[in-house]
């Protein structure tokens, strides 16, 4: 199952070659990612209240098709892999009147304690959340 | 008092006007201003560890001449008023081969706690720092 | 008249403080401006089309109660000041359940050619987005 | 060979979670990318007056162990591989006292005409500086 935002691309966020600098997309990969668990039931605030972050351990993006200011863009997002250690998202980039994906990417992220930083085993700490990703992916 | 430092423009950081965002300037403004504090002999890393921070309250720039990509600037910053409970810095940036100043700028402190951000009489709690900065500003 | 338009604190940016760092207000404010320039019938990149640029000459802010990530927050916008030479736009951050403004600010902006970033007069070469905008300011 | 630049990480580079946030870390491969080229003997900016631009279609990044505010890092930068359309670049980024780096990344580029973004053959075009960084490679 996918969730989606929106963004439309900020004149800061260009650069002097005319488009979207590259370092902007993952900034909006973090958007659609935490609307997405806010759509489990639980904002990424709350989610940190509660003890538990989401440090991103990898990046991966690929470019195919430049975006620019006042772009409105469509960010998808889905969860394509879930461990208690691990979570894997994979991102898909749209523009307006062009079917295929302007930008892909995907990020790899590790539990962990929101205090020490250090990994946690989700599924025991958190097994109705882990439950609730779960069914996320099936559909 | 002025400590200088140096930065180069970075390619993130200008936008498709062709020039240096203007977002960037505060940023810079930063660095010299944490580069001051450290000339006075303590990190700001630190200074936050001694419970002290200085949330901005007030920020004002003027743009003359825009800078770009691969420029090399220098970033002068002198404290220009110190109160128990305030402290003001001043800013001017200088380009390569041009005299007066292509931009200036001010910023405007509380001292605060760090754990509340409430404001802290810095001159009673720190006295020493206190007339650190009080000779800065002499010379 | 104002414009309004949301924003939700990303948390790319805040910073260490927990807050998010003051860089990120002239750009929210930007993302105001330029969606009141909409609503006057003319996309920022379409008056960029046509020959006109608007660099910022002057900023200032002011910043009261700090905001942090997952913060929703409404930006109001009004233009305070037109002359043919220059425009002056005003800025007040509003945050839900606080009916004081928790920053403002303004900018002053000069009307450029977007070739040689030059000033042009803007109501001799398009008295007609001049007209429209005195309107804005009266109502 | 690698070429090396020193960054020291900015107070607004740093998120709430008290670290750099990932996002920048692209901005630093660009800055230590920008300076191998230097090196060759031309500055990016002349590259791009002459026509060569350098549009970044893959980026990927690992985040083993996380810097904050006034680290002082170092990012190593080589050309792994060079071909008559595309260049590759390996980062690596290291904290003082850790022997290890804390974060590697590469990306991917093709070469581009500045003015239309399609990819052009940099072996034929300018085979002097082809030359150059094939043997920046072998060295």
């Amino acid at each position: 199952m996918y969730t989606e935002i929106k963004v439309t691309v900020r004149y800061a966020e260009t650069d002097k070659m005319g488009i979207t600098h590259h370092s902007v997309y993952p900034i909006w990969y973090e958007l659609a990612r935490t609307e997405m668990i806010k759509n489990i039931g639980i904002t990424y605030t709350e989610m940190e209240n509660e003890g538990i972050m989401l440090p991103l351990s990898e990046l991966s993006c690929k470019y195919m098709i430049p975006s620019t200011y006042e772009d409105e863009l469509t960010i998808r997002v889905k969860i394509s892999k879930l461990t208690p250690a691990r979570i894997v998202f994979n991102y898909e980039t749209y523009k307006e009147g062009i079917e295929k994906p302007i930008a892909t990417g995907s990020t790899i992220h590790a539990w962990a304690d929101s205090k020490t930083l250090k990994p946690i085993n989700f599924k025991k700490h958190f097994p109705e959340y882990y439950e609730k990703i779960e069914k996320l992916i099936e559909n």
